[in-house]
């Protein structure tokens, strides 16, 4: 960790990207029919991202509701680039608004979209589904799935999702938990870094 | 706004920055005083964002909370880099983990920070304040005063300050709230995009 006493450099910014192993990942297969082949897709992500160490044991990508079209898919990347925001939802949601060059997946110009995710959104996670503009989100593992090995989700009550709904967005529970709970324990059972505001952060992980 | 149709390119990502005359506004001075002082900056930023049409009227800062040493500044994005996820407070909290390279602002080995936002933050931005290991945060402007002029500002509740308080979490409300305030039912009246998930985005502005 470098000291903050570092002088600023002219130009700050932040590059967000996704493992190369992602591309490969996604390049087979284009659409995707139901929500378990969608959930296949991310959980395999998730999977891959422990196994490659390259973050956290979440995957996550958006979709076109009704081509089924991936249009960008996104790994924990917390560790790997030094960022707290960068849950998995938030890299799918970010590549998704950037390859539509749109600030909304929800204006009536475009198709609707849908948030697959491995793990139920964190409260920084489900402010951003809200904003994302996406009409349908579909969740594999549960809340008490991460918090079991230490993650902590933030601040998510029943009323939350009430106030998503009120704005149309409609949630889809349980698809594959098991097989995603699965992988969240065998990656803390590995010792894979429990990345909380509290934690000490170890080296970055390989690129 | 392009199709979501293009071709996925072969390795998406996306560049977080702020505009070029943020390095400028933040250059003669590089520690603050009091909650005054560094709230006048970050409100300068706000309506400077206004006035170049570089996004929402909103800024936010990361600061050394012990030295009042300027870590990093950020302005609202969202249009400009068409990216629902860049409030003021992500690009703050994106660019100061950036510089000390670390996910967590909070720990041990690093001096306390703290977050100085020109409004409340919405329940993303909740969310990102939690995880980012910031210790104290200063806001001028309240929920009430951005949801006025039509912004979503997100399922928040006092539950939500609860959550983050019993994390040793401290708030500090009503900092220069009416010039806030002020500037952004301003940019309302000018004509500013309220960029919520269902809104029509117009064209991106200028870089």
């Amino acid at each position: 960790m470098a000291s903050a006493g570092d002088a600023p450099s002219a130009a700050p910014r932040v590059v967000i990207d996704v493992p190369s192993w992602v591309e490969s990942a996604t390049r087979s297969r284009q659409a995707y029919g139901t929500d378990d082949e969608k959930m296949a897709l991310v959980i395999s992500l998730a999977r891959e991202n422990v196994d490659r160490r390259t973050g956290g044991p979440f995957g996550a990508a958006v979709f076109e509701t009704a081509s089924g079209r991936l249009v960008a898919a996104g790994v924990n990347s917390v560790t790997r680039l030094q960022n707290c925001v960068l849950h998995a939802e938030v890299v799918a949601i970010m590549l998704a608004q950037h390859r539509v060059r749109s600030f909304t997946l929800g204006p009536p110009a475009l198709p609707a979209h849908e948030l697959i995710t491995s793990c139920e959104p964190c409260a920084m996670c489900l402010g951003v589904t809200l904003y994302s503009g996406v009409g349908r989100v579909v969740m594999a593992a549960a809340r008490e799935d991460a918090m079991a090995v230490g993650f902590d989700e933030g601040p998510v009550f029943a009323e939350s999702y009430a106030y998503l709904a009120e704005r149309g967005v409609t949630f889809v529970r349980d698809v594959k938990r098991a097989e995603s709970a699965s992988i969240i324990r065998a990656y803390r059972d590995a010792g894979g870094p429990i990345y909380n505001a509290r934690s000490t952060p170890g080296p970055p992980g390989p690129g």
